[in-house]
């Protein structure tokens, strides 16, 4: 059970450019495969051979405007004092002198002419055109090659081939074209653990998602992926499936088997087989990456964790596909905003974390999200990411960051960030706000306390509150009035919902309130601290004078109503607060404890977005949408219940 | 041959919002048609209808760590004084108190079990586990759902699938995804001069190209092109051509037709069958568009010139086709820069110029191109458009304009901006400069004394010069010391070239020198104002006392070496100065007049920029490939032959 030592934890950019110059060094980037494809077919593509052109654009000589074809020298006389006549001739009667044709724009120039004489300055009688002035030669004429002259460069190697450029080519003769083959990128998953279809998961058994994952990262970077089978954790077995991803493919990526684990075969079999140049990046999340170059091909290591891949994928398979397909490497479209929260961070290590992105008062604002490698959900959710230099231990709330986007699409609509207490309507509220506005709804779920707080520091626009005041028995109002004072912000009912003790089904421990939670062999899960949830329990507990201490559980803290919920299920507790929709819509019973108030405070400076959420939290789809949840009453949603100038 | 008048000339942004707002209020843009896709090819689609979760993940509660899985109770008696020991079973064996299994992480928790504890804290002795501290309940483990709980919302309606959406979704159990349907257009080229293959390209036909670039471009759009064969000029065949378009697809663009012209169908035809909305928008070029919608699917005219139809496509079909599909509509990316030149508009239309972008002195520069709307080769060098406001009757050199790039690509490489006179050998440089550094070369002809103000100016980079000094017989120079007395610039050799006369093949008119350009019958092409090339023919006529008026076709222009044997091969001219390679690659004949210098000004602050420039210029490879052409010596290319240092 020991570990191999990682043979150097290399810097990232040290890494990065190592890399790049080897695979240079060996001609991976040279005299890359090429294949011909008809010229329609070929947008987006990129050119492999610069494109000379085969004809001329125009063909032959044509009108460039409606009128009369003439010969210029029959004109030459022609003034106004001196109208000149030219007999008009049909089209298939040869030319002769003092005669002209009637042409249009992009006719060809009759043989024997060389001039047109626009429409508007001839007047037809008795079969002869009346001109007052002369032409000169070649007047309104295309020549021949006036737009694309034969032999000539009209696309350079490289170049990616547009729709004109699709025109282009075609008019200038070329019906097909050679382009850059798309390089095939095999992936192998690896790991006794994996499986490939849904029915094969048992416990202990998980789905191997990554492979899909990398592979629609490799279409993305316009490479075709090739998905192996699952290689089972053996030397032999992957150095199998590495040999054949190697006679297929112009780059072969594993995931995992890469960290310095006991079942990782991957490093040794690379070193076997090729030469490895670096085991181990000093990044975080995606350490262990292993980059090799076998039979002059670039073999990759990818972390197993689905974040840790996509990081290393972006840092060490885009790059080199980029190159190797000649196309620019794209610096991902980045935003300058301010960090919502502190953000502490390794020295030593370059720190990459997910952050998602709201606009508070016109400026973006960086709120990170988990930092787990294996957090799915927020890798989904994250709109960017956050690069944390080696060098810095951390960086202060409201610090000028600067994000990576991982796509423009996400901030082309415009951002509202709420920060606050989570409930299971800010979902739908998220839905109807895009569906009438075109607005996307970013969430953080940091609990009632946490979002006044985020108001009160210019970091949200929404926040989900629901506290209550032990004193007045009045909700919200009271402590936004003490902590917000300075602020401007309005205060927007959005529901009544049940709250209560979610239990296992069918109550096997026979729990009736939250004095039955003090009992032996009872195990509850709490919310964060800062949640009103928790507040709500402790408040019940101070009622009925139970130290919280004395409850087993007390201290797991999970972060929504249906993280609650799913622990209950899980068999990891016994019960938990929560509404009752998360636990309806998770099969638990549920006793009820109070109806409490579940409001919004909206900061925000558009009356336009303001006016937005006001009709989406009053229309009837909404309500129906939230209340069909169960345990929630919308009667008055959308209610301004209070409100502050700031001053 | 009298003209329909349009309908009413709508200004861009008033027809634009028009059409938008008429497609939404016919439900063009609601209940769009879907699909189920494998969720692993469902990259870059949008998803249909809001995602839930299947199943939770983790789906069973797993170790986080590696070490033994234990049950809390049994642990809380452990410490540094009183270790416990806990009898490690086989994993086959069922749990009993005070027992404990080894777990990997990952592992699923074995029954019975609640805990784990970290590898580094147990010390194996004699089949059992020696703990020195309690355990905590679920420490160590990952509980289910602890990343996505069941029933949860993991991707909302019209979010574009990303690859880590594609491993949220997989994981949630969604095996595949509706997704919404890429809509299907129909593309209509129209014309009797038209024909669909190069074999039947005969004077006075031109090849079906557009519906090849407009097919390219909805790709582009996540659409799927449907190119309709060719439809001739009649009502009843375009009719026809509708009606078929109507019944298999989403959209339908008739190109073109759209003009008021006699032979326009198109719009009588629409207005027949359906409601046109805009005939004729107020913007150049493009003018003659048609928006209409016939049985609830927008049916749009296109205008015939490739220019024309690309514009009207971004303004009118891409921003459809974006909302239909629930894209945001994307803004292209911009970039603001110093207009090279003056820009004259006309007032009362909005004017879209292609321009071509260089950096100088760290500053891009725009570089207007070709006006004219049938120019295919100016749109396929086009970096970007500017638009000019249809208040504005023109724009001065040096105004500060923001140009809407094409894409994204061309700007990712260093861009050198070369604005002076032509020669062969620019092409090969450029194509070198990206092969040996990622450099775009980008080219404007306006010849030798027009590359000397644009460097003057700081407009250009780059200028192409051959200005003979008649008093010393020496080449730029002197030129150069005098009018860019105060400037920064070296001046470096490129290549020594056999200019002459350029005649038809086999010299059917026996000219033997200048003097028999003014012979009756002659017709010459000639170099615009400014280029060497005719300074150089304004010499040798001045050296016979031949007045240039007295000669046919002096008057006529054109821009560049090739373009002027072009139009000798076209049968427009019989002669022309230019240099040899030109001559040589149309198949002329060439009389040599004399061997001149062409250099290159270098105005630039890169000095690593520079050295490329040079170390190109001094390569084997390029002296190679431009002496190749014939009448090039390259002997000194890459020397400075002067320089002045600015002050």
């Amino acid at each position: 059970m020991k570990n191999k030592a990682y043979l150097r934890m290399l810097p990232r950019e040290e890494a990065q450019k190592m890399w790049l110059a080897k695979l240079a060094d060996c001609g991976y980037f040279d005299n890359v495969p090429q294949e011909d494809l008809p010229t329609g077919s070929a947008v987006d593509r990129v050119i492999a051979t610069s494109a000379y052109a085969r004809r001329s654009v125009p063909h032959y000589n044509s009108a460039a405007m409606d009128g009369i074809a003439v010969r210029a020298v029959d004109t030459f006389a022609a003034s106004d004092r001196n109208p000149q006549y030219l007999t008009v001739l049909p089209g298939s009667q040869e030319f002769q002198p003092a005669s002209c044709y009637v042409i249009n724009t992009g006719n060809m120039l009759p043989p024997g002419t060389d001039s047109v004489i626009m429409i508007e300055h001839v007047h037809f009688t008795d079969g002869k055109a009346e001109i007052m002035a002369p032409a000169t030669p070649w007047q309104h004429v295309r020549i021949i090659g006036e737009d694309i002259v034969e032999h000539e460069l009209i696309m350079p190697e490289f170049d990616i081939i547009s729709p004109a450029g699709i025109a282009a080519l075609l008019s200038a003769g070329l019906e097909t074209v050679p382009v850059v083959a798309r390089p095939i990128v095999s992936v192998i998953p690896t790991g006794n653990e994996l499986v490939s279809q849904q029915k094969q998961l048992v416990p202990g058994k998980i789905l191997d998602v990554n492979s899909h994952m990398l592979s629609a990262a490799i279409t993305q970077c316009s490479a075709i992926p090739l998905r192996a089978g699952i290689a089972v954790d053996n030397y032999q077995s992957i150095k199998n499936a590495i040999m054949e991803g190697l006679s297929t493919s112009d780059m072969v990526l594993i995931n995992a088997g890469t960290s310095a684990g006991t079942e990782d075969y991957t490093y040794q079999v690379l070193a076997d087989i090729g030469e490895v140049l670096v085991h181990g990046v000093a990044i975080k999340p995606g350490k262990p990456v292993v980059l090799s170059i076998c039979q002059n091909i670039p073999v990759i290591g990818l972390p197993g964790y689905p974040v840790s891949a996509m990081l290393a994928f972006d840092l060490f398979v885009k790059p080199v596909l980029a190159c190797r397909q000649k196309l620019s490497w794209q610096a991902p479209p980045t935003i300058t905003g301010k960090l919502a929260r502190q953000l502490p961070s390794e020295i030593g290590v370059e720190e990459y974390l997910r952050v998602s992105i709201g606009n508070v008062n016109e400026q973006p604002t960086i709120v990170p999200l988990g930092r787990g490698a294996g957090v799915i959900s927020s890798l989904m959710r994250a709109h960017g990411v956050l690069k944390v230099d080696e060098g810095t231990a951390g960086l202060p709330a409201g610090s000028t960051v600067s994000v990576d986007l991982f796509d423009k699409q996400s901030l082309q609509r415009q951002s509202l960030l709420a920060i606050g207490s989570h409930d299971l309507s800010l979902d739908i509220l998220g839905l109807h706000l895009r569906r009438q506005g075109n607005v996307n709804l970013s969430c953080a779920n940091v609990g009632s306390a946490g979002g006044v707080m985020a108001i009160r520091n210019g970091e949200a626009q929404l926040a989900g509150v629901h506290i209550l005041d032990e004193a007045t028995g009045q909700y919200n109002v009271s402590y936004l009035r003490k902590y917000l004072a300075g602020r401007q912000w309005r205060l927007v009912h959005l529901a009544q919902r049940e709250q209560g003790l979610m239990i296992e089904k069918n109550n096997p421990h026979n729990i009736t309130s939250v004095v039955d939670l003090v009992r032996p062999g009872i195990q509850i899960v709490n919310r964060q601290r800062g949640a009103g949830t928790r507040m709500l329990l402790d408040y019940l507990l101070k009622g009925q004078a139970i130290d919280p201490q004395m409850i087993s559980g007390y201290e797991k803290e999970v972060g929504t109503h249906m993280a609650v919920a799913a622990t209950i299920v899980a068999g990891a507790a016994n019960a938990g607060m929560g509404i009752r929709a998360a636990a309806d819509i998770m099969g638990l019973d549920f006793i009820p404890v109070a109806w409490e108030q579940y409001d919004l405070i909206v900061a925000m400076d558009g009356d336009q977005l303001f006016s937005l959420l006001i009709s989406v939290l009053k229309s009837d789809k909404f309500r129906h949408d939230v209340e069909s949840l169960g345990g929630y009453d919308l009667s008055n949603a959308g209610t301004v219940i209070a409100e502050n100038t700031g001053v």
